[in-house]
């Protein structure tokens, strides 16, 4: 399955490391500009679609568990079309676009601010329409990306919201400023854990090989690897055609575990430790008792025990571990497309920017 | 495909229009309650799972739309595993379960509680723990429920939700009671739309014996019947075993539109008026164009004639549209279980009551 000249999407990949260091060097300077933003709002709410929106999600447990604030998820339609008459008071409103120019996305984060939210703009394109509608942008260092599926965006979309969680964190306290915050030292660690992923590239396209027969497969995660289930799931769908369906444990064990047989097989994604790994192993193996073929990324020895075949994961610490454990899937999805004869770079039907409304 | 003794889905589904009337004349007398509720609080935070999960996403679009209250859900392992420290004052926590016995919903609820949110309970069982965690609790009377797929549990639960939306939109004045509220009295017209779509039952059959080829299917609605879209993926998942995939339309255009093709066929679900009835129709030309198979549910004369067939909904306001929506669809897969040779009352692998952590 050699090819002479890679995908871009196989270039862009593997391009993460690098954008991942630009980003956060650009990004740390503005830690004060967040916590003041921090100090000045009680809860956040993530405005995103597609990629962006399961970054999103990653945002929402992060700000959460590590921020102490309520994070949920917008409906754009609830602003764009329906232009629902909410009190935003008190929100910080954060809009995720890659182009920072999909349409809605721009529209919900204005909505948001004359509705009194504060607003933040995450997006890979400076002085993009996203942009205007902010009180702080936070610009990732990408690169152009040309690949249809997001790769460096994506992961540089997590950074971005690490470094917006974590400065929101630290001016939780009554008005004042936060003492400097291991959490964001942590950070640094990310870029070399992302780059010792690349090298999972061999087992990645071997077992595109074993998988080349499943149309439909569950991609399933729980806390923090949630996100990177639905991101996954979301690669497979757009370079591989495959009817993956992204979802979290309690949602899977909640009804669609009853689609799981022979023919569908599932992956889970786990982080090497928290208080997720026993149950993601666990699920592992009441799913392969009942025949179906579960195969894993990351995870512990014990859980690698309970899969038919596992990609290695990082050591990150649990929360950090989604920019680590989404790697070990792209590889996947874009060596599962060549094994399919498709082109990664170049999905039927869609376009690089998306607007939800053409 | 006659059976001479009906499966209990099949029952049950015909019992909602009676189950709907009960539920209504019971929650009613406590739209006092619920709108006190409303002027004491400033948000709506969802807890639930499965097809409640489902019909609380129908309550966030009603919270935001008609009640003017920003409304999310929760992601309960943030209570249950991560107990996260959130500040909930301000926040009426509403918990949606059938049994009012899954634990990590009441421990969820309990959570909210102690961190300051006012709570509500959506259970069919007076008395259950869930209640127990509860400011108000919203009995619906939907008798018990045998099937393992949901049914009239789950359009008694959008009844349920449908009076806390309508209450607290009530009370939204600064601290007065609201006037008589037309959307209230709206209610009283859902459950004789509902029995009319019981009509529907032949013209499910026959739909289902054309669907018995697709092992995988995309269900996709906008706005208020998004809702109704992943309800119904979640029962053909569950009684039919097919991989379907519930998505709004945007997040179907940003991306996952790349699974759809001769063997993947859609369907849509739209009301029969509202903004979203002219995007649905494009959506369903724009994906019948590619060559895949597209069906309906509802709409108007033009999204029919965009499909290859369509099953008839319900003239009901499009806010109230998805308790009738969702008939056709119930028919369609507890009549896709039988001519699959499955039964529709006992899917593989699950229980009446799911329990996330066994």
């Amino acid at each position: 399955m050699g090819d002479a000249v890679p995908s871009r999407m196989r270039v862009e990949i593997a391009e993460q490391p690098e954008a991942l260091r630009r980003t956060l060097d650009a990004l740390l300077p503005q830690v004060g500009a967040l916590e003041a933003l921090g100090r000045e709002t009680r809860q956040v709410l993530f405005i995103a679609r597609g990629s962006s929106d399961n970054a999103a999600v990653y945002g929402q447990y992060l700000c959460s568990v590590r921020a102490g604030r309520l994070a949920s998820l917008a409906s754009p339609s609830l602003a764009t079309v329906y232009r629902a008459d909410l009190d935003l008071r008190g929100v910080l409103a954060v809009a995720v676009s890659q182009s920072g120019a999909t349409g809605e996305i721009v529209t919900t984060l204005e909505w948001a601010r004359r509705r009194g939210a504060r607003t933040v703009a995450v997006t890979n394109v400076a002085g993009s329409p996203l942009t205007e509608a902010a009180d702080v942008a936070l610009v990732t260092q990408a690169g152009s990306e040309l690949a249809v599926p997001a790769t460096k965006t994506y992961t540089t979309q997590l950074a971005a919201l690490a470094v917006l969680a974590l400065s929101v964190g630290r001016g939780a306290g009554a008005g004042t400023p936060g003492p400097p915050d291991a959490g964001l030292a942590a950070l640094e660690e990310v870029p070399d854990a992302v780059e010792a992923m690349l090298e999972v590239a061999p087992a990645a396209e071997a077992l595109a090989g074993r998988l080349t027969y499943a149309d439909t497969l569950v991609v399933s995660g729980r806390g923090f690897a949630y996100s990177t289930a639905l991101e996954l799931s979301l690669k497979l769908k757009e370079t591989c055609y495959v009817t993956a369906v992204g979802l979290s444990y309690a949602d899977l064990v909640h009804g669609p575990i009853a689609i799981l047989d022979g023919g569908t097989p599932a992956l889970l994604v786990a982080a090497a430790e928290g208080p997720m790994l026993s149950e993601m192993t666990g699920l592992a193996r009441r799913i392969a008792a009942t025949g179906v073929h579960v195969y894993g990324i990351g995870g512990d020895h014990d859980f690698a025990a309970a899969c038919r075949s596992t990609l290695p994961g990082p050591s990150l610490p649990e929360h950090l571990a989604p920019f680590a454990l989404v790697i070990p899937g792209q590889l996947l999805a874009e060596a599962l497309a060549r094994a399919k004869g498709l082109d990664p770079d170049v999905p039927r039907g869609l376009d690089k920017v998306t607007q939800t409304d053409p």
